[in-house]
């Protein structure tokens, strides 16, 4: 079975949103089985609307549409999917009071623009929006499906559940099969090199992909058939002569992000950790708390933007600061042990740097000192990087990241 | 003016990768005044980057491929175009020197791999990668242009600069004028019905569209056409007339992040500002440091995840917290003011709650205090949030950031 995803709206063609929609269906309907062909997105225009729903129409089975579906008269998705499918919009009163309730729950009246989003084509099947107030709309179309949902990310997601469901309920789905293996330390073209007579080997049902990020190098392994367990076969016992050749490049957990790591190295160990932050502002703390249950080996951060609250609060020397100066690394390394001392962790990690591009007091920009205070010992590297001030920040938190993974 | 944008990758399809890259390039179109018609996301299988490029080619005057020109064997972006052009790879020397130079500069050898990448289409205009190895490649075909770039962000963003430059020099194109204005603590429907006359009478050339956010709700104002300062003063005078309507809807500083109109706030008051952050786990402070000279009014933060470090280093009373609760009004107007007095700051926020949707020790999930200290006074809310952990940890901070605006 395969599906294109429709997403509508003239803020995502000009860059004023960013459609993370798509992917999120995207990766729901691979997991299930149902192959992606296409993602498209376009403007507010009846007219295209149309033309991209009908050529989508003759290349899959499934079109998930979102957005277009507001209160207000640049929304024009439900009234053009009507037309298209040559019905009629009807006030449905299940819709309206849902949405009376809804309202009342939030103190708020029902006006005449939120009335107009209980209207829907008499033949569609409602999908009952739990999160919000646009409903939702399945229509069944010379045995194709077209579902239109809202836009905004929880209300769509919350409706993707029984949408699937219902799919799964109804069709007889392919199975599809992927594993990633991920890889840390690595480059593309190196990896390439290493593992390649591993790659001319393959079976050629097993498609392999490439998959570089900010905190790792994936390697995706995907094959489709009927037979899932000879399909998830096929993969392990390619994934377990691959392995091998990885050698020090395979990830010690096999997860995708760095906080995801550490997380797991850090309960595994039963051991806590700190972090005291300069240039990247908060932003380690942030992600080591992103995960679920952090508080079980995260104790807490002191985000030291200021010279003066590194003197005061971290306890760094003045001394040392007129000699090194504050991007250093003899100074980070003292903000790592004096994090891990207040805050009594196991391990701490610290930053110092200039985060944005600009060269301050002979410093370069971009260049960020970072440490790692460990159980015994203190370990400390410098780095230069050139994006954007936010990219800098992020680049920088995941090597410290992956600095910290590295020494475990 | 029109364009395409066509990503190319599985990595997208299935949602293991974000499409940012379109949006980026969607906003530099349209603020070059070129209108992006269709953005499309499409697998590495060269059938699918043909029948989608043909397309294109059919409906709009440049198309803008990004991805599919790695090293790896499942990048086929370079050959396809080759094949669809009737061309043939050759070794451009020039690429081969950049990229020798460039392993060179980081200790490395070029391996066969990646000299694969210094082959190119022998007709086709090498765009020059300043930040990697993979060469852009611009292609003039029946008066309409065809840019192929690699998928990594910031090689690419570079190389459209230049792109943009070479567009603006060859063809006249149209001018687009969009305007935002940025309105806080009102939600789509109560500002359509605010709006409802004046939206009636806007000039039918002028394009209105709401676009909530997790930071503000924007109305978008576009027009086109060939005078910009004609277009410009036609909107600017209906922008005159909205402004009154919205009172204080209308956000005191023209900006679309909530950190930056913090920042803009503080900075005119030369005032300062330090957090004490519980559930909210350094993403605050994160979000304050990611504007550029943020340490001109950001002092510090401290993260107090766990209870012993809000007593000992927030000094929050433990009779406090066992009477109220650490999630609790009492327990945050504590931590602001100890924020406030230990980074010696003008202003300070603090959050305790719980990030996750687990309720836990009799506190529902989602659940989450936070607390305004200003110069005089101390002001504090609860809130639930009920979406992910990380998006309640986004939402909170946002929610906390425009209480605060809206003190100033």
């Amino acid at each position: 079975m395969k599906a294109d995803i429709i997403t509508i709206g003239d803020e995502i063609l000009i860059g004023q949103t960013l459609d993370t929609n798509s992917a999120w269906i995207g990766n729901e309907l691979e997991s299930n089985g149902i192959h992606v062909n296409q993602i498209t997105s376009i403007s507010d225009s009846s007219d295209h609307i149309i033309s991209c729903l009908s050529n989508s129409l003759e290349n899959v089975d499934f079109v998930f549409i979102t957005g277009g579906l507001g209160p207000t008269k640049d929304d024009i998705t439900k009234k053009t999917l009507c037309d298209f499918f040559e019905d009629e919009l009807v006030l449905n009163q299940e819709v309206l009071a849902k949405i009376t309730h809804y309202f009342a729950e939030r103190g708020r009246t029902v006006n005449d623009y939120t009335k107009l989003q209980a209207f829907v084509p008499s033949r569609c099947q409602v999908i009952t929006n739990h999160k919000g107030t646009a409903p939702g709309m399945w229509f069944d179309y010379n045995g194709k499906v077209i579902v239109s949902m809202p836009g905004v990310p929880h209300e769509m997601k919350n409706m993707m559940l029984f949408v699937i469901n219902e799919l799964k309920r109804k069709y007889n789905l392919l199975e599809i099969v992927h594993k990633t293996v991920y890889t840390r330390g690595v480059i593309e073209s190196v990896l390439a090199e290493t593992i390649a007579e591993w790659e001319e080997a393959l079976p050629k049902e097993i498609k392999l992909a490439y998959l570089p990020s900010i905190s790792c190098l994936m390697l995706r392994l995907s094959v489709r058939g009927t037979d899932k367990l000879f399909l998830e076969n096929l993969i392990d016992k390619n994934i377990q002569s691959l392995k091998p050749l990885l050698g020090k490049y395979y990830s010690p957990v096999q997860k995708r992000l760095s906080e995801e790591v550490v997380a797991e190295l850090l309960f595994q160990k039963k051991a806590t950790i700190s972090t005291a932050e300069s240039c990247t502002g908060g932003n380690i703390a942030k992600m080591l708390t992103s995960i679920s249950g952090s508080s079980s080996y995260f104790l807490g951060s002191l985000v030291a933007y200021s010279t003066q609250v590194k003197k005061e609060m971290l306890n760094i020397s003045p001394e040392l600061i007129s000699t090194y100066g504050v991007v250093s690394e003899e100074v980070v390394c003292e903000m790592a042990l004096s994090s891990k001392k207040i805050f009594n962790s196991d391990y701490a990690v610290a930053t110092s740097g200039l985060a944005s591009n600009e060269d301050l007091d002979g410093v370069k920009g971009g260049t960020i000192c970072f440490a790692v205070a460990t159980p015994n010992e203190v370990f400390s590297q410098t780095v230069v990087f050139n994006t954007s001030r936010q990219e800098n920040i992020q680049r920088a938190s995941n090597k410290v990241l992956n600095y910290l993974i590295s020494l475990f």
